[in-house]
């Protein structure tokens, strides 16, 4: 059959065609159309609109069903598209990616001072340490092997003074618990098997002995715990009770005739658990347990005892085991320890906050038996900071690795064209860009938190074990959904080992569940929250759900204002008014129904710990509407004070894109609530899509930003 | 101050003066009230419901401002309370976990043979085989190590016939694609590796063998592979290609003058990246290569090249490294290879559906390129098939574990009470009972999938493509997810290797990478479903998608029905035809809603790649809805094909919880459509909770329905 006349008069000149042309194009060249299938193409351009009527006529003479083109008449219909069309055969070209698409739209430079923070030099020197000898990377090692590598760089860093940065420069320190912080956090973008280490050597261990102890203490351990002369652990965790700690099971009992306590692992779930240092290195453990005195258990107290002498050999009555490999941080030595009547000197009892006399009688200055105890697990709080800034900087590194290698790699692409970078998708850019703004939202908010910690007085110490507990959980689990997504992002070079994806999310996988479990410390949180008892702790006590009630529940929350819920415009929808608004009202809202569900039961006589976990869902989203509410808070509050005006530009659009993506994903709750319309919250998600594509040409600046060294950031996928 | 007079006449028999009793015991025992928050307890007392008025006024007499009560007489306080607020300092009693709660409502074995399919033989001889001796785990080994165990592993199933059940008879196999399935699912329960290597063994290799060759590559290898006497790599992925195969870059060049093939690397993008079996063990490798013939690129063909000889040296113009360590799956040999004009026989192409004549004529039933590379690649659907079995494998074992684990652990608990376990806490249901139930839909929906795919015949192939990709998706993300909360839920212990998180986690990582990147496949599902061109393939044609507006553009889609949306009645939340509708209603308003925005990008003349990216946030919650629609029905349809009565009721719960959950987690886009009004949305949350409360006694027994033996399991916190 011969090939039908076509006509291509009008065509290169009526833009509104070309569409129709490659549907054409496409359609004929897989092979003959059926007559339904013409038609409907038929009709389809016969209604197009924006379509002249000459070019209308000039399309339709393709589609004659008794008279497919030719191949090579199919060819003419390329000319018009300029070879945007090239067959799925040819190889597009490659093209070799530059390092960064576009220079920022500010200060690289600058960006970098504002994440440094005002402990710069810390930070730097602990950079230099880690980029000099004996911190190559290794990517294969037994677990012994890495275990002596992470134990020679502790004692580098503390060479350096940085071990004991937290304790009294009478003792080989500084007394800057904020560079001490500092310097854990910056660990973190090494080996975080060493950052472990180094918390329990110097936060848990060492940190206990100056928390706990008094004088006769810190002047025989502190400053060898500093330099690691004397290596030690934080024994309280038991196999039985992790969360629980109020109900240890070991036990220290004293004995009046030889002025010794008794240290006993009354049965198998007593075993002291995970103890980091305990398998090879430790020999001093700081040991949680109930204190007998006189045959009356006195609650939890801390109390030093030798397990391996200087040789390395246990001590006698002391039994230990190794944890085994774990699914990260090999290079910690978790072992188990069990006591058979271990006796210890009276004076081995951390006696800052409770002491017991030669005769036996058990003192203490603190009465109240739930304060003390919170007191002796004081510890935790400097711990949960760090565990927060661990976390981000891990975060931070998975985030910094993925956006630079989503710049470059490309896969796809519109016909003819080069291929399209990863981050000039959408998907791509959803998957990576929220995550970054939650790393500057989550930088703002622990510097705010490590300040309020290390400044804090007596009086804030509650509320700041509360932000504490509520930040670690949310930094930690962000670092891990963050990770899997950046994981993901780099494909399989994301699995290669030397990329790095293998090692962060394996040692950071257990920051949900070591130093509180993310679950528990959220539901402390609230249950502070309902609380302006301020001595009171974490117990759930119902006194402080019903004073919470008595106080509040006439007040109403306010109801959303109809014309706000419905406001669409993008300056709305960017403002940090808006933004702040929203996290508020929710979280108000959220503890105010939750109080009034909380009294509903304990009305009706329901027991408080059943009456808790009956709304312990909605315990949770409070909780997490408590602490995103604080990490915004602080987002805004650091993009306001932002010096350089092109860094604030950039900051100020990741704060409202952190704000959108996070109204985003709880869209249901502020649907419900009748806080957003239908129509804004299509307008918010949209607006993320905007933010997204404006942000994306200063990814690679904002990733660079954090002022990660490329020698420490190390995946050859992220290197220059 | 002398103590004030207490009475507590009538406070015994009054059930509803106990939280009272209990908040006054709190407040004083804690220390001195201030007069503020001693009015605010008696305000909230006095305006307290229920309370007779002779409690009220005992309670009052225990609220004197200037009248604390001694410690001793708050001890009084605590009679009526039986002993229910134990000091904080008493250890709580520990009990000896049993097995299991309760038995569960169904018999268990019952269940068991539900999932164990109709393919059960293979299932129970491959879980013979991997109990058996060889298949001890290790949770400390070399990768090397681990390599030449996962050899020999793979030569006892071969020797069992495992790895050629697909092949045809008179190559020593059983013809069987359903019961190969089953054994690559089934190897998935002792160590993924292995099942990693069985894949490109038996499946990627020895299976494209089979479906590409012709009778002249059976007879000399299909026999061999099957038994790994002949050890073979799938080398298609190079490195600058993986998602985008038809633009990969090797090239196997036809010369007629010596009648053979040179195939060539020609950059070092083009090398052959991420090999299995390629670093250490395979000999012969199909590789995938634009095909020149006559200075013509005909695209990407496959052929045999040999990489080693018998004695394991490398041919001449062969390069191989290996891959290194992974983030897991180092059983699995990784590398990769680069060709330097190495020469093969004409013979070594594969021939089924192209050929290359002697004197270097290119010949191929199949006319559309596109179609004939998608024949070509094929065997990534079997992969994709198998990849979302495996993955569900995993799933299936790390909710065993953690169901049993959380069965049985303790923490915290009402006071005076043994502690609570894990299981009846509200937080843990709500992380693992509605996993439980993506579970066991998926377990409907990937036997539905692989019923399809081995029964298809041409027409369907297109539509199981599309299944399959779908199913690997959301099978893959499903379990990453699951995993990770199980991991925690676990706690420390799901930290230790021995637990099994640590490889269940690490080796199924890259599943949602591989074969297929997740959201590229999400994608195709898409392209795929916005067309009934069968004959079209899957890329972005702009014709697939304007006439599939054509077709549907006029269907308004459906209003939701006013009163459906309101409907709060628990028979309604809880009925299949709800389920149905509501992920049907979804699927089909994303799908309807999507064409028209593509559409109307066309219509302005957008390229059609660039309008895809537009959109590609739209595109992929369609293709998660189709995706849950196919889950959502196979489970419907799988819960009333169960005969067993008792089994099919408790499954329909978990049917329902799982509809539930999964429109909870997407409440967002259900409110803003008007599916569901806030009462309805507040009315499923609280169904969730109950039906989690509802389903906690079977929980054990559904997770030991998935008939996973103990010995395979292996985790010892989940041993009896």
């Amino acid at each position: 059959m011969p090939d039908a006349p076509r006509s291509l008069y009008v065509i290169p000149a009526d833009p509104a065609a070309t569409p129709y042309l490659r549907l054409i194009y496409a359609a004929w060249s897989d092979g003959e159309l059926t007559d339904d299938e013409i038609r409907s193409v038929q009709t389809h351009i016969a209604s197009a609109k924006g379509l002249s009527d000459a070019a209308r006529t000039d399309l339709q003479s393709w589609l004659q069903p008794n008279r497919p083109p030719s191949i090579e008449s199919l060819q003419t219909l390329l000319k018009p598209m300029s070879g945007d069309l090239a067959s799925v055969t040819e190889p597009r070209p490659t093209v070799e990616p530059p390092v960064s698409t576009a220079s920022a739209s500010f200060s690289v430079a600058a960006l970098q001072e504002v994440t440094a923070g005002k402990r710069a030099a810390t930070r730097r020197r602990v950079f230099e340490i880690l980029s000099g000898p004996g911190f190559e990377r290794h990517w294969e090692r037994s677990k012994e092997a890495h275990r002596e590598q992470v134990l020679e760089q502790l004692k580098v860093l503390a060479a350096d003074g940085i071990g004991s940065l937290s304790y009294p420069e009478e003792y080989g320190g500084s007394d800057d618990m904020g560079r001490f912080a500092v310097a854990f956090e910056t660990t973190a973008f090494y080996d975080i098997s060493l950052t472990i280490k180094f918390g329990v050597q110097f936060g848990l261990f060492g940190g206990t002995i100056h928390a706990l102890g008094t004088k006769r203490h810190h002047d025989r351990y502190l400053r060898q715990a500093g330099t690691v002369e004397l290596t030690g652990c934080f024994a309280m965790t038991e196999l039985g009770h992790g969360s629980n700690v109020a109900d240890i099971e070991t036990t220290a009992t004293y004995d009046p005739a030889s002025g010794e306590f008794e240290i006993d692992t009354p049965s198998d779930s007593a075993q002291k658990n995970y103890i980091g240092n305990a398998a090879v290195h430790g020999r001093l453990a700081v040991v949680f347990a109930q204190l007998v005195v006189g045959g009356e258990v006195q609650g939890v107290h801390a109390l030093l005892v030798p397990i391996r002498d200087e040789a390395g050999a246990t001590m006698p009555g002391v039994r230990i085991e190794d944890c085994g490999q774990k699914l990260g941080l090999n290079g910690v030595d978790n072992g188990r320890i069990w006591f058979d009547h271990v006796r210890v000197p009276r004076e081995n009892l951390f006696n800052r906050y409770a002491d017991v006399s030669p005769e036996g009688e058990y003192v203490s200055p603190i009465e109240s038996p739930s304060k003390r105890f919170f007191t002796t697990i004081g510890a935790l709080v400097a711990g949960r900071v760090s565990v927060a800034l661990g976390a981000l900087s891990a975060m931070k590194s998975g985030l910094a690795i993925a956006v630079r290698y989503g710049d470059r790699r490309r896969q796809f692409g519109a016909s003819g064209a080069p291929e399209t970078r990863l981050l000039d998708y959408r998907t791509h850019q959803r998957k990576l860009l929220p995550r970054l703004a939650s790393a500057y939202a989550l930088d703002f908010a622990l510097k705010h938190l490590v300040d309020r910690f290390v400044n804090r007085n007596e009086e804030e110490q509650r509320e700041i074990e509360t932000l504490a507990a509520g930040l670690k959980a949310y930094a930690t689990w962000a670092n891990i959904e963050s990770l899997q997504v950046c994981r993901e992002a780099c494909g399989g070079q994301g699995y290669l080992s030397e990329n790095r994806f293998d090692d962060l999310k394996a040692d950071t996988d257990i920051f949900c569940t070591f130093e509180g479990d993310n679950t528990v410390l959220m539901q402390l949180v609230v249950k502070s929250l309902l609380s302006d008892y301020r001595r009171q702790f974490e117990d759930a006590r119902p006194f402080t759900l019903l004073k919470y009630v008595a106080a509040r529940a006439a007040d109403a929350v306010r109801e959303p204002h109809p014309l706000a819920a419905r406001n669409t415009d993008a300056d709305h929808l960017r403002d940090a008014e808006f933004h702040l608004d929203a996290f508020r009202y929710r979280e108000q809202r959220l503890l105010g129904s939750l109080a009034r569900r909380l009294k509903h039961r304990l009305d009706q006589g329901m027991d408080s710990f059943y009456a808790l976990v009956d709304v312990q869902d909605h315990v949770l989203a409070a909780a997490n509407a408590h602490a995103e509410r604080i990490v915004m808070e602080q987002f805004v509050a650091g993009v306001a004070g932002c010096v350089d005006p092109a860094v604030q530009t950039a900051l100020g659009k990741l704060s409202a894109l952190f704000a959108l993506s996070r109204i985003e994903v709880d869209r249901g709750w502020f649907l419900e609530a009748g806080y957003v319309s239908t129509a804004k919250s299509h307008a918010i998600r949209e607006q993320v899509n905007v933010l997204c594509a404006e942000i994306r040409p200063d990814a690679v600046g904002l990733a660079d930003g954090f002022g990660i060294p490329d020698r420490l950031l190390g995946a050859p996928i992220a290197m220059p």
